[in-house]
């Protein structure tokens, strides 16, 4: 498949209101004095981190001895990292001007926790400063150019890193730590359904399906028929042959579509089930209410909801560089800000678990694959796109391991149904890994 | 035990801005036509109810034939209910002066949801005139009186209808719909120790330890140590006397103190577990600040919490009769609500759990005992009491089977600790009636 190898930073530089300043030439000179104290005050606001900065005379700030060395190979990079840290770090890391010694998830992990507590002491000025200044929206028009943005980077790219079973690009579930990704996959898909009550016959909706690997996953082992929505053309094209190969497309119908239109149609049915795994990211908390409306729409009186999403423990914006390299127009949300989405969809919370740490089990194991096929996406891509992504990767990996981001899974029924499940005990009989196991009970 | 028969109304009357106005005699006249249209447009109000009311010159207002007949027998019954019917209604019931045909749970079950209709069509006016004007608050002084009203009534009365085995006054989980009370009690219990993961050797403290069934389960059975605060002396008295008739004194410290003053103590130390069931219910959401930031004094940094509470599905003040009448200064949380305090303590929400309808079962099983000693208790009180008191049963079990209550489970732990539960599997390990079983795993 060709591969649009232009696409991935191009589309970013056009919105790019903070472009790295060009790194000015070879040899740039002695650091100044006034620079090595501005480098140790950034270090300071970014909470002390167990590291020292290697600067382009070979000079050092910061303790001698230090667990993670961090490299600026010019002047330029220098004066962009204090005038936005957040965004800067990404891109010199990506151009390849600054470099991490060591692991780089192991430098994140520490990092993000000195981060946190340097932004709680920072001035407020700061925090403005150095905030993304113009994070794309989530509209309807919006949300088509975001979610290309990022997953119509080419199926076969996304294929070389995550799993074989089930294509997810969504935590997995590690019921036991020796999971291989596919079964974790695929035990993640069953400990959905489960928590959806599936009976055979029923109908769901899906909402932002990705390659359909759960509505498939629903179809096969559950029985059931699926509408699943998606605004990625070419996730849809590619779950779409996979049902017709897999025989299952009398069953599902994939719809690209966006999720505010979910039960507009005229010929549109109630649901038994309706379910979103790893779409909430990209809804934004301002259209909440647009999908829980959608929802109310769709869902029966008697039927049952599972949103899967990342969330954190308070309120704060996305990583700005994350926002505009990797994922433009995300949110995600603490648990005061999901929470609103049920409460002013008239629904009533039945279950709510965590799974951070699945999260950065999953992530570990795509930065693997990823690694492992690096040369062939240096190859399809260039190096910069190598190294953002491996920045992305690892930087999740670290987020989730430090406990910067969550991810919630939150089960939910209509306010006034009582076909509730009473208690979570049939979600644990037998392995996640017996496909459709609670239907045969 | 001698009881103090005068204290349950009394000590409301003399709170009680809305005093009824007195029966007018015996016969009351004929109804004027008046008065049938202002019941009338009563009962639009309240969401057409599928119920007629029967006046004192025998007429009916609504259908002929109606599921439930609600009898007013004085007029001023009728003005009473006009002006408050929230208030008026539980009054007027306990004095004997409004009656209810039927089961009155099945007539509160069927009214809670069309009062929940009527509540949204209802003009902003009617609202602020029907509300609670004067809450009673939870400050450190207010909370000893709130609690002193209800749960120092009398140990022997709580003993004529709560379950045997651990004096539970709180949700059971009838793991099995058969279970006893009593079974579905220690379920609840161990359900609950479960999830706090305890080890033989560790420190909990418990806040609003009620008669202290839960800290002698921990202690027994999980040979754990436990600070259990409690501002209800009678309560606390009995919790004392038990655990030193069970040998459990030397493990167990009952302490008379507000929640506030947790980990104030210059001796005090950071505990593995910290655990509240039916406490927050009595905190009031002005000071979820103040009980989060006493968590975070006391529990480890490793360590992990559970709080049990009734809660709703969006925010709405409690019933101004139960509010004056049963509970004092109580409030009960939305999610939304109930999350504001994690986020607040710096907590990340691993686990809420729905018990909802184990809770409309627990009330049954306490309503058909209060009957059982209906007699008694009457004799020990009088029938106004009682009548209020098979109000307040009745209602809450309806409240819980209508969906208008909720039951959330709340399990968390500090946002840096990775020392966390990777998944729930091991809660389902066996029954929850193997006390400690999850510890021999």
């Amino acid at each position: 498949m060709p591969r649009d190898t232009a696409s991935f930073l191009n589309t970013r530089r056009r919105r790019n209101a903070l472009a790295l300043p060009a790194r000015a030439g070879g040899g740039t000179g002695a650091v100044l004095a006034l620079e090595r104290r501005l480098l140790a005050w950034l270090l300071r606001m970014a909470g002390t981190p167990p590291m020292n900065l290697c600067l382009w005379d070979g000079s050092l700030v910061g303790p001698a001895q230090a667990e993670h060395t961090v490299t600026l190979r010019d002047r330029a990079a220098l004066y962009a990292l204090l005038r936005n840290p957040n965004m800067a770090f990404g891109d010199l890391y990506a151009s390849g001007r600054l470099r991490v010694s060591g692991r780089l998830d192991d430098f994140l992990t520490r990092l993000y926790p000195c981060l946190e507590r340097g932004r709680q002491s920072q001035p407020a000025w700061l925090a403005a400063l150095w905030r993304d200044r113009a994070p794309k929206g989530a509209s309807e028009q919006d949300a088509r150019l975001n979610i290309h943005h990022h997953y119509d980077l080419g199926n076969a790219f996304y294929r070389l890193w995550l799993d074989t079973a089930a294509m997810q690009y969504t935590c997995a579930y590690f019921e036991q730590p020796d999971f291989t990704l596919e079964q974790a996959q695929l035990a993640k898909l069953e400990h959905v359904c489960r928590k959806l009550r599936l009976r055979p016959g029923q109908t769901v909706v899906e909402a932002g399906c990705g390659w359909g690997g759960l509505a498939r996953y629903m179809a096969r082992y559950y029985g059931v028929r699926v509408q699943a929505f998606n605004i990625s053309g070419e996730q849809i094209t590619w779950a779409r042959e996979q049902a017709r190969r897999e025989g299952l497309d009398d069953r599902i119908t994939y719809i690209e579509d966006d999720y505010r239109n979910i039960g507009t149609g005229a010929a549109s049915q109630r649901c038994d089930a309706f379910v979103s795994v790893g779409m909430l990211e990209h809804v934004g908390p301002e259209n909440y209410q647009a999908l829980s409306a959608a929802i109310r729409r769709v869902l029966a009186p008697t039927g049952i909801g599972l949103i899967h999403t990342i969330g954190r423990n308070r309120p704060a914006p996305i990583n700005g560089w994350i926002e505009r390299r990797i994922f433009p127009g995300s949110y995600v949300p603490s648990p005061v800000e999901l929470m609103r989405l049920f409460e002013g969809g008239g629904f009533s919370v039945l279950d709510v678990e965590n799974l951070r740490l699945h999260y950065a089990d999953t992530l570990r194991h795509w930065h693997d694959r990823f690694q492992a096929h690096r040369e062939q996406i240096r190859a399809d891509y260039d190096d910069t796109f190598v190294r953002a992504w491996e920045l992305y990767l690892a930087g999740s990996t670290a987020a989730f391991q430090a406990g910067t981001l969550q991810l919630f899974q939150v089960v939910f029924a209509p306010a006034d149904s009582n076909v509730v499940p009473r208690h979570r005990r049939d979600l644990y009989v037998g392995s996640a890994l017996d496909a459709g196991g609670a239907r045969h009970e």
